[in-house]
This record gives C-alpha cells, sequence and structure tokens, in this order.
C-alpha cells in the first residue's frame, strides 16, 4: 500500500503529461491554469487509493482519478462565475483572470475531457465508469441548482439541506471511490458499501466545514470563519436554530440573516449565541458523529481484510480531524 | 424508407417521453424551454435518415438522435450567453427569460444528459458513440473559441476560417450521420465515409450561410440579410475579398469593417459590391461547389445501393437549395 503523497504525487505527475495546453489557447490555458492551482486532490487520491485496497494496480485508476480532478475543477470554474467568486485557492478564478466566456467555454471543454479519460478503458469498463460519472455529474448540478434555490426560500427544511450537500458535494466522493473500485473489479457489493462509506463521509465533511465557519479555531480552519454568518448563509446550523430555538429568538434570528452590518463582529457573536443556546451546535455535533458512524459501519461489512478497513477508517479520521 | 417528416415526427415523440421536467425545476425547465424552440431537427433526423439506409432500425437510433439534439442546444444556450443574444428562434433565450446562471448550469446538465442517452446501447456500441460524441463535442468547443478568437484578430487566414466553420458547425453534421451508422452496425468503411459526406456538405451549407447573408433573398432566407455586414463578421465572402481585391479597396473594405452606422444601408451597398469586384462573390460560390462535390464523391464510394444514394443525394440538394 501506498502512502497518500505518493499517490498524489503519481497524480500530478500523470496530469502534467496528460493535460496539455494547445491551440486554441484561449480554451486550454484557463483549464491548465486551474488545474495548477492545486488544491488537495482529495478526490483522485482516493480513486487511486480505493482501487489499491481492493487490489488492482492503482496506475490503472490513474485516468478515472484525473477525470474525477477534471470533473470537480469544471464546476469550480462554473460555480465561481455563478458565486461572481474573485479568488479561487487564493489565486484570481478564472473568469476574473480571462472573461466570464472563457469561463464558460473552457469549463464545457473540461467536462468533456473528463469523459475522455475513460475511453482507455475496455467497453464494459468505460461504460459503467462512464455512466457512474454522468449520474454523479448531473446530482451536482442539481445540487447546485438546490444552493441556488435555496438563497431565496425561507421554507428550507432539514432533509432538503442534507440533500442539497449530498448532491453537491457527498456523491462525488462516493463516486471518486467507487470508480477506484470499479478499475480494480471488485464485487457489487464492495463497490456499492465503499460508495456509501464516501457519500456518507462526505456528508459529515461538509457538515463539519458549516460548523467550524462558525465554532472552527480561526488558527487552523482554512477560511475565514463567520464567513457563512456574513453572507446570510443558510446552512445546518442556522435551519437547526431556526427550528429549535424559540419564537423570539428565531425571528431575531431570521433578521440577524437579512442584514450586511460593515463590522460583522457583532451579528456573528450573537448568531453563534443562538446556535449554542438553541441547541442547534450540538445537534450538528450530533449530526456530524451520525454521518461519520454511518460511513464506519458500511465500512465494516465491505469483505477486505481489517488492516484495510483501519486504513480507510484512518483516512475517515484524518478527513475529520480537524477540530473545534 | 420513411420521409423525413416521419422521422422528425418519431423524434419529437421519443423527446417529449425522454426528456422530463423534474426537481430542481429551475435546472430542468429552461433545457425543456429551449428544446420546445423547435428548429428544424436537421442534426438527429440525419443520425435516423442515415440508419434507416444502412438497414439498421432508425427507431433504434432514437436516443443517439436525441443525444445529437440535446448537445446542439446545449451550445445555442452556452453560445446565446457568450453572444448576449436575446433572441432564439424568435423567442427569448434561457439568459434572458432566466438569467446567466441559470443558463450556464441548465446548459452543463444537458451535456451531461446527452451523454446518459447512449446508456441504453451495448458497452461497445456505448463506447464507440460516446468516443466520437466526445470528439466531435471538443472540437467544437474549439471552433467557437477560433469564432470568439477570430474577432479580435485581423490576420485570420482562409484555412483557419474553413477549420473554425468545419469545428463549428461541420464535423457535428458528420458525427450526427455516423451514429446512425454505428447504431446500424455499418463498416468502417461506410461509416467513415458518410462522415466525411458530412462534413463536407456541412462546411458548403456554412459557406452558403455566409452567401446568402450578403446575398440571399430577403423573401426566402431565414435571417437578416446583411446580418453580418452590419456586425462586422469577418466571414469567408470577406476574407476573400481582402485578399483578392486591390489595396486600396482592401482599405476601405476593412475601414468598413470598424464602422457601426445608424443606418446601415449604404456600408452594406458598398460592402457588397467590393464583394463582387474582388471575385469574393464568384470565388464562395465555386467553394461552395467544391465542398458540395466533394461530399457527392465521398457518397459515390460508400457501398450502398444507387437508390439509397440517390436519397443522400437529394437530401444534399434539399439542404442547399435555398438559392440567390
Amino acid at each position: 500500500m501506498e502512502s497518500l503523497s505518493s499517490y498524489s504525487e503519481s497524480l500530478q505527475k500523470h496530469l502534467q503529461q496528460t493535460v496539455v495546453v494547445k491551440e486554441p489557447m484561449n480554451l486550454y490555458e484557463p483549464l491548465s491554469y486551474i488545474l495548477q492551482l492545486g488544491g488537495k486532490r482529495l478526490r483522485p487520491v482516493l480513486t487511486l487509493m480505493t482501487c489499491d485496497f481492493f487490489s488492482g494496480s492503482y496506475q490503472k485508476a490513474m485516468n478515472a482519478a484525473l477525470a474525477v480532478e477534471l470533473f470537480h475543477n469544471f464546476s469550480l470554474i462554473h460555480d465561481d462565475i455563478m458565486d461572481n467568486a474573485p479568488l479561487r485557492r487564493g489565486r484570481e478564478t478564472v473568469h476574473e483572470r480571462w472573461d466570464v466566456n472563457t469561463g464558460i467555454l473552457s469549463g464545457d471543454a473540461m467536462l468533456i475531457l473528463a469523459y475522455q479519460l475513460f475511453e482507455g478503458y475496455e467497453p464494459k469498463m468505460f461504460s459503467d465508469l462512464a455512466k457512474l460519472f454522468s449520474t454523479t455529474a448531473l446530482q451536482v448540478c442539481e445540487g447546485q441548482q438546490y444552493d441556488v434555490d435555496f438563497e431565496t426560500r425561507d421554507d428550507v427544511t432539514l432533509p432538503e439541506y442534507i440533500k442539497m450537500i449530498d448532491y453537491k458535494t457527498a456523491v462525488l466522493i462516493g463516486a471518486a471511490m467507487k470508480m477506484g473500485a470499479i478499475v480494480a473489479e471488485a464485487s457489487e457489493n464492495c463497490k456499492n458499501n465503499i460508495y456509501e462509506f464516501g457519500r456518507n463521509l462526505g456528508i459529515a465533511f461538509q457538515l463539519q466545514d458549516d460548523y467550524l465557519d462558525a465554532f472552527g479555531d480561526p488558527e487552523t480552519f482554512g477560511k475565514q470563519v463567520g464567513g457563512d454568518i456574513i453572507s446570510n448563509k443558510k446552512t445546518f446550523l442556522y435551519l437547526t436554530a431556526l427550528e429549535q430555538s424559540t419564537p423570539l429568538e428565531a425571528s431575531e434570528l431570521a433578521q440577524l440573516f437579512t442584514i450586511n452590518p460593515k463590522d460583522p463582529s457583532d451579528k456573528i457573536e450573537r448568531v453563534k449565541s443562538i446556535f449554542e443556546t438553541s441547541g442547534a451546535a450540538e445537534a450538528t455535533r450530533q449530526k456530524i458523529a451520525y454521518y461519520t458512524e454511518k460511513a464506519n459501519n458500511v465500512l465494516s461489512e465491505i469483505n477486505i481484510s481489517e488492516q484495510k478497513k483501519s486504513h480507510f477508517r484512518e483516512f475517515g479520521d484524518w478527513l475529520m480531524e480537524r477540530t473545534v
């Protein structure tokens, strides 16, 4: 079994060899640019690791892994346009460095290139990978649409919110792992269980991201603490607090989520206090634990050695290790 | 063999059954909207017709045909955003009726849905169709990028222009036909020849569109005659005229293509006159004839009955029948 960094180095090498800038430059340069911004390469590494764990040659999963990374970056380019985001990983976003039209078209090309990466697999495997990829990609689009829709709705339910983060984030984690299992020709049972493992871990991860946005340590949390509160984002914390707090606090919270004060520190403190007193913070911690446990339960049903399972568990712990 | 209208009616029925509006509505409604705007359904009808001609059941080609139509409409949604176009087929464009973000995301979903339509074919055919689809889709993106790039370049060559219309328009016509041949399990030779037939006819068709934009009959030409001249579009006519006219006329023409007069009628008349005197009009007519003949030559090499060939030829004539 390889170390996480060796998967990621192999992937990096493969990316350099595979994604080459060619004519028309204005189409392919932005694509190469966003891929070079780096990031954790979490998803493709999961594909390689899963293939390895199911006794496949992880080199064989390299193109599937890269397809996942290309898809993820395609969605970042288009999402950044929709969010009007100036920065991505501390650098200019594609539509900011070039323009919106370039972002649209380069993103489109990237989605198609992702599909092309499956072409090296024999027809049955190609078909299995591409089908999973399409299902997942469509769910990611639906998740993004729900996220957009929720911005202007004031009746979003908790199950709807979970479905949104499931589609927008978690299914791609599950699919990344399942693709590794497909390339390793694992059993149906293994493929489905590893998908559910990744998906539940993905939901836990996203809920934790919501939680840390309010309660994270500014020293270790990668983003601005309080960012979701500043931008009035209806996260799991917010929706739970609305449900669980007193009518008076609920209406205060709803009101706080309509304002954009220049200095947001008072707002952030008051919102966090309602998150605590309403029990929303505790409910979110429980929900994170629930999905993490669900992931681990699915894992124990998979027919691989205890040693390999413990590696997946360690990976899960590593992913979730950022603490309050 | 079926009539063109019966292919198109079957396709319409299949479209209604297959593309259903579901949640999230804001993702799927725009997609259904643009498909309902109609249009000639030229590309998918070609897929069905070609399958039929190569002795396949054209019903079997229905999903491949619909994939081609979905892809074409995906590219219309995104191109309309890039061109800032308010109208499509006389109705509001998607980004105009909803907004740019909706156009981006619904377009993305449509591209993925197109791939999903191949999933009903057995793995080898699925793989053949999806590969051809990806190659073609990427070329269409490259063609669109070249088209955008050409707007700000003043050194576009004629071969570059032909490559642009080949990628942006012609390869999809070729691919639509080849997909019909793939579903009919035609020979390699037949598949490749029918692709070249469609592609050359596609180039001829686009050149004719350029030509008719200047010299078409306002009564029968679907669009505003002179539209390309008004918007200073560097078409085959323009590029040829620049090359073939006297230095004085060339510089006059270049200068005319920098202005946007309120009443464009004088500009249009002068430009058309330079198109004629420079020999560009005649050269364009010859080029149209050249690609039409090339298409017919490829057709004669295909191993199908003369009767079927004559149907393809009739179709080509029908496509090109709009006259000066």
